[in-house]
């Protein structure tokens, strides 16, 4: 049985990045993936929902072009070219990844493996037919000092409702689709639901949002989900809340509250679950939800095995995965360990408008309306606003952004709270007019 | 002789903001400005340039909107709808600041000043004719124990050739045209020329730039320049570098090259000079170029007598304008000075791309070209990129980034320079994916 350093399972944000860190610094390192590299994020995730959000944004803003003085005499998006064009970019992360693997020294190989107890990891042929990878052609055992669990996560299903890949969608499936249904109904209004609910709405098709929660996004500034849920209820979405599916019937779902909802498709978003079933070792403990448990370190209940990414269930966030990989790698090879710190964890809804935020709320807080910026009445883009939270000795907590382009702005708000600057210090600051990051100088 | 507590001359971002600063802390402030509210940011600079930009950039992205799957049949500005709404979007800004004047006390009167020994400013009925606001009808004195002078700056002039508004234009006068020209000339290839050039030369314009320096914008990362350059030749935009202008002729520049350059029209951009002719105190010194001289806290030779803004020639950008004024007002009223402190002064040039920067540039320096950004893929938008510059001791002491959205992504540089962040500290703080703020998290 071949033993290496380190043996990381799932080629994900988590995993590849660990990996490659890890190979750089001299481990012999092992990188199993059952399916393509890159996890969810790249392929059923952030980047294919955000290819498409942002073609379907900037239709939206040609067709409000007339407010900048430019007549366009007829916009249309090729939505199936999108989704070739979506598709061409994967494969071209992918291939980058793949290199990034390859001059790191990592040995990567595409198979499944399953846990076994005593740090053995058994990789077998892949279930899913190959797509031009390479695949493992037998079975094999392995063996490392060091393991790093990064298997992310897989999309939610409800109790008896189980996407079918036809009229019942889960997002990798709906990713998939080439043509717009004239009505689409949603479970589930969290991020995944909302990006989708944007999309589809903007380009014609009346979207039918259901949670069972009483209102949106209820962990962000309720300013914040209100301006959004405006935003999608003027793009023509209706949101039943405080509904729950009871039943589905040809084509229809029968709520709780006993209204019916037909549509021509359903995406099934209802949150996300571990995928942690290859763990075959009972030592590697996990949570009633099938996330394993992890310390602070992110060690698992067996020394020497890590759990980085969804698949620990702290905060399934592409970059949270990033952070937790590297911090593992680079603690298995440094010699003072670094701190594993997520109290300062941003997050974007790319939605129209999106919503970046980060650190947390307090009732303390400063606030400027785009609409007082110059910059944002320069382009015309002046809903939105930008809220600073403050604890009681005025220190910079927590941040919300609602813009167009709030995952750009973001980025201040974030070195803010990692900084833990005080308000009346970011005031002394000299921001660039008339620039969009003049928003942090214009507070009150 | 009626008295204040604080007279500030000019309207512009210095002055109404020291104004209103200083009123709404209980000082009784008279505000003289011979034209507009706003001075030349508002009326002649920033804003009305930027909306110009804004519409221009967006007609260009149009144009490539295939990149992103949108077809789009035809696409045309309408140059002279675009220069009215930039024109109600002044008025609209103007209202804004007569109204903060008004709501924090601040009395206003339009006419022209004078600065006469002994604190004694004379007020006399404006030269031009009135637009609307109601100006001064007879002349008056009045004194205070504290002035802000504030005047700002006017475009510059070469010996012998002086824009008529005809032929050759300063950029105030280029900002009323509503025709493109099928060639423009401009002298002076700093900021203004290139912003002007940006604009005209994305409309079909042909345009030469012709500037003495033998490199654009020298005290900029040469990189960043150097694209620029690029991104505006490709655009049709001819660079005579290492030229000066000799004579003009029958709409035709004679250099010192023997090349003549004919033009439809000729923009003058060669810098700013000082609007200080106001001051028959001669106890108020000033430098040889006019520009008034100050002391750490900004006070002019005259105690009690301050100077803000373009004025006093020590960074000629509306953000330290604004900054100054508001920080003598504050002195004036606070019991603990607050120190001036300009040293981390960010800096934009709005182009296409963008160059935006802030502190200062060393030799080593971390960099990511926007081709690595997720974001930055899925939207089409790779070109430019962004560098981070250390001191020896990896403190963050300066950036640059070239991007379409540059005035969003450099308030995190700002930060990062004012806190002094070490760059590994950067590096632990985890940025959203995939955000354009992500730039930042992926420096090498």
């Amino acid at each position: 049985m071949k033993k290496y350093d380190l043996i990381v399972i799932g080629a994900g944000p988590g995993g590849y990045e660990a990996a490659a860190r890890a190979a750089k610094q001299g481990l012999q390192t092992l990188l199993v993936e059952k399916q393509q590299l890159g996890g969810a994020c790249l392929n059923n995730g952030c980047i294919p929902v955000k290819t498409l959000l942002g073609a379907v944004h900037f239709l939206q803003q040609i067709k409000k072009a007339n407010l900048l003085n430019i007549q366009v005499e007829k916009a249309e998006l090729d939505f199936a070219a999108l989704i070739d064009r979506k598709n061409r970019l994967l494969t071209r992360l992918q291939k980058g990844i793949a290199l990034l693997l390859q001059t790191s020294g990592v040995e990567t190989l595409r198979g499944e493996a399953k846990l076994l107890p005593g740090k053995i990891v058994s990789v077998t042929p892949p279930a899913e037919a190959s797509d031009g990878e390479i695949a493992v052609k037998t079975s094999a055992e392995y063996t490392a000092d060091n393991i790093i669990l990064a298997t992310g996560s897989a999309p939610g299903v409800l109790p008896g409702i189980t996407p079918d890949g036809g009229w019942l969608l889960d997002n990798s499936q709906l990713l998939r689709s080439k043509t717009i249904p004239a009505t689409l109904a949603v479970v589930g209004a969290g991020v995944i639901g909302l990006e989708f609910a944007d999309i589809y709405s903007r380009l014609g098709c009346r979207v039918t949002l259901i949670d069972v929660v009483p209102e949106l996004l209820a962990a962000e500034d309720s300013e914040a989900a209100a301006l959004l849920q405006k935003s999608l209820e003027r793009a023509g979405c209706r949101f039943l809340l405080n509904s729950s599916v009871t039943k589905i019937e040809d084509k229809t779902l029968c709520l709780n509250s006993g209204e019916t909802v037909a549509a021509e498709q359903c995406l099934l978003a209802t949150g996300r679950r571990a995928q942690t079933d290859y763990i075959l070792d009972s030592a590697v403990q996990k949570n009633a939800k099938g996330y394993v448990l992890t310390a602070a370190d992110l060690q698992t209940t067996v020394p020497g095995i890590y759990a980085v990414g969804d698949c620990n269930g702290l905060a399934l966030y592409a970059h949270a995965a990033t952070y937790q990989g590297l911090a593992v790698a680079d603690n298995l090879t440094l010699k003072n360990p670094r701190a594993i710190n997520q109290t300062v964890l941003p997050r974007v809804i790319f939605t129209s408008p999106q919503i970046a935020s980060v650190g947390y709320y307090t009732d303390r807080c400063a606030k400027i309306p785009l609409a007082r910026l110059g910059r944002a009445q320069t382009e015309n883009q002046t809903e939105g606003f930008l809220k600073i939270f403050l604890d009681p000795q005025d220190t910079i907590v927590g941040c919300v952004i609602v813009a167009g382009n709030a995952d750009a702005l973001i980025g201040e708000a974030v070195v803010l709270v990692n900084t833990r600057t005080k308000y009346a210090d970011l005031q002394k600051m000299i921001h660039p007019h008339p620039s969009w990051a003049e928003a942090f100088a214009l507070l009150d």
